[in-house]
Parts: structure tokens; C-alpha cells; sequence
């Protein structure tokens, strides 16, 4: 059975460099995205490029990122009802590559940069959704064992959608590419693997002893 | 002794949210740039932001950034002879923090944005220096252990740097700020710590037997 159909390239999405890292496989693209939950937000403010590290998470082809990042310049131009251009970009570092020349030393990693308009979600529903999904997107199974925000919490939580059609994902994995006349020389190459992990759940101060560390924290 | 004046603060450094976690403090910014050695550089190109992953590494009061990604939108402005407006972003993620209530989840993480001008640096002296702090920013000590680039290869690289003058850190750290009246529930509560991790030196399939892994990639 073939897969999804991949995201149409735009002129943005088309790299100048390296363009045989791009891909628009829409299958590549959500599993970067899903291993994800901290992404870096831009959006212009002013006249300037600001880029703020906010939390996310996807439904479907629509990214939920908390807003309270972005909600004052999000709030601006909502007035004039067009929503605010943004861009979000989610990496994955794998490596340092160290090759035998300066030169040609690099990075393993995954990225993904999405293009797009943001907006407020203002429906009750979907933002409770939405907020369901931002903590399961950090900890998997933990919405449905926390107490839900009342009407208060949710009106104060801003949440902005964008969705994913001028979407690209950057993928470099592997070896140096040295050069042919460097591969003599005495220096070490190779890759320094580099990854994310999650140690031992740390209890709050005041947490009871009998409330044990739930399964979604240990497993996974 | 006192420590070095702090960033003066600007309009746009000054958070709408969550002030108390706003720092000038010049050694905690230094400190989290220092551990890092990916940021997110974001810019504008035709009217849009663009957020894009990339190399940095702090020299003095100096970010220089590996340029392929913002070689071009930089090319651009520099015939008008103003630099490019760049916001330069450093997260590190330490910890998901789970409350009782969903509304009071959080993250625990160090971050520096910086306002500024990018450059394109264009003396030979400085690129090859640069090029020797971005390799040793990622591994400390590899510049030296390493063929220099020759001139063809330097002339093929571009290096943007921005002055840390508008520069601000933001720190979140500690357990959950639950309501007081959540305390009884029957949730789990703490930090989930989050970590960056260098595994084992992965050599290349070329890499002769005798080149032994080098100690600045097993200590520290």
C-alpha cells in the first residue's frame, strides 16, 4: 500500500544547500515531529525576527503550540483578522561528526520546518483538546491521569494552531565524508552519538508516599 | 570581586510573562551558551520568518554562527551594507515538570535569546578562527586535532557573527506550583528530568585500527 501523499515543496521549503537532505515524505516529517514536544517558534515583532522555545504538539496535520509565547503579537494581528506568519522548526541532534579535516566536520540530526499562519483557537473544545495533547505530546498518557483545567485555567491558556502545508523536514545521518587524500592522516573520525533521554522521576516535595510513580514515566 | 555589569535590558527583552524568570546576569548567559552548540537562528526572508537550526559558538561577547543556512538572506542586506536583524535562540530542556492539575504543567530550561545584527565575517584571520571555535564549541579540543582548512575551503565557508548586546536568559527550574487545594489528589507529581547525552565514539569504517579513540572524547 503506498504511503500519504508527501507535502508539495514551495520555494521556501527548497533548500540552496544540501538539498539531497530535504524530503516533503509527510511519514518522516510526523515521526520527526512526534518524538518532539519543545519547538522554536518565529514570527516577526516590530519589524524584527523573534524565536522563542515554546511546547507543541500534533493532531493530524495541525500543529497546537501554547501560546503564551506568541500570543501578544498573535493578538495584534488578529485584529485585522489575518493571522500571524510564523515558523516552526523542531530538531533532533544524533551526532557530532568529526571528520579528519576542520572542514568537513558536521552534525547528524533531523529537523523539520513548517511554514505557516498562526491562530488563536478560540473554540472551548478544541482548545481542551489541544491541551490534552500538548501534555500527552511531553508525557504520553498523562492528560487522563491529572485534573482537567476548569473554566477558569482554560480562559486563561492561550493555544495557536498552524497547520502543516509548507512543510519540510532535513535529515543528515551517517559518516564524515572525507576527503580521499585525508583518510592517512593520524586524527580520529567518526561519529560522537549524541541523544535525549529522561532519568528517574524526581516526586514533589509534598507528593504522598502512597501515590507511586505511574507506569507512563517508567516504561517507554 | 563583583562579577562582570549585566545586559543592560531592552523593550523587547523584557518578557510580558513570567518576569521573574528573566535574567541580564552576563555569567548565567554565558554559561548556558557555553553549553550548547546548536541555536536556532531566525530571520526574515520576503516578508516571512524563517527559524532554522545551526552551529554557534561564543567567542568574548561574540556569537559566530556557521553561515551556509543564513549565507543567503545575509548576502542580500549586505550589498545595502546594514547586516541582517537575527534573533539567535539556545534552549536546553532539563526536566518536564507534572502537576496535578494539567493547567499547572510546566518545563524546566535554560534559554538565551539574543537580538542583533548578523555579519558575515570576512577576514581570513577571523573566519579561520571562528571555524576553530565552532568545531571546539561542539567537541573542546578537536580544532587542534584536525587538518586546518585550506584556502579553498575556507573561501567555501561562510561565517555570520552577532555581538551579544540585547541578550536576555530565561531559567524555569524546581518542582510543580500545584493549588493548594490539588494537594489530595491522587496524581503523581515531580520532574521527569530531561538530559543531553554523548554516547561512545562510533569510528569511521575507514578509520585505521591503530587511531585510538582521543581523550577529549571520553572525558567530560
Amino acid at each position: 500500500m503506498p504511503g500519504p501523499a508527501p507535502y508539495g515543496p514551495s520555494e521556501r521549503t527548497t533548500p540552496t544547500r544540501a538539498r539531497h537532505r530535504a524530503s516533503y515524505d509527510r511519514e518522516l516529517v510526523h515521526a520527526i515531529l512526534d518524538e518532539g514536544w519543545v519547538c522554536h517558534l518565529g514570527y516577526i515583532r516590530d519589524g524584527a525576527p523573534v524565536v522563542l522555545p515554546t511546547i507543541y504538539a500534533r493532531v493530524g496535520e495541525r500543529l497546537y503550540l501554547h501560546g503564551s509565547t506568541g500570543s501578544r503579537p498573535l493578538r495584534e494581528t488578529e485584529e485585522s483578522g489575518t493571522g500571524l506568519p510564523v515558523c516552526v522548526t523542531v530538531t533532533h541532534v544524533d551526532g557530532v561528526v568529526l571528520a579528519r579535516s576542520a572542514f568537513h566536520h558536521s552534525v547528524n540530526y533531523r529537523s523539520v520546518v513548517v511554514h505557516g499562519t498562526a491562530r488563536s483557537v478560540l473554540g472551548e473544545e478544541e482548545r481542551a483538546a489541544a491541551l490534552d495533547a500538548l501534555v500527552d505530546q511531553a508525557v504520553p498518557g498523562r492528560s487522563q491521569d491529572a485534573r482537567p483545567a476548569n473554566a477558569k485555567e482554560l480562559a486563561a491558556t492561550s493555544v495557536i494552531s498552524v497547520d502543516l502545508r509548507e512543510v519540510s523536514a532535513k535529515v543528515r545521518s551517517g559518516g564524515p565524508n572525507d576527503e580521499p587524500g585525508d583518510l592517512a592522516l593520524p586524527h580520529w573520525s567518526g561519529v560522537l552519538p549524541v541523544s535525549t533521554t529522561r532519568g528517574t522521576p524526581q516526586p514533589a516535595a509534598d507528593l504522598a508516599p502512597s501515590v507511586t510513580v505511574p507506569a507512563y514515566l517508567t516504561q517507554g
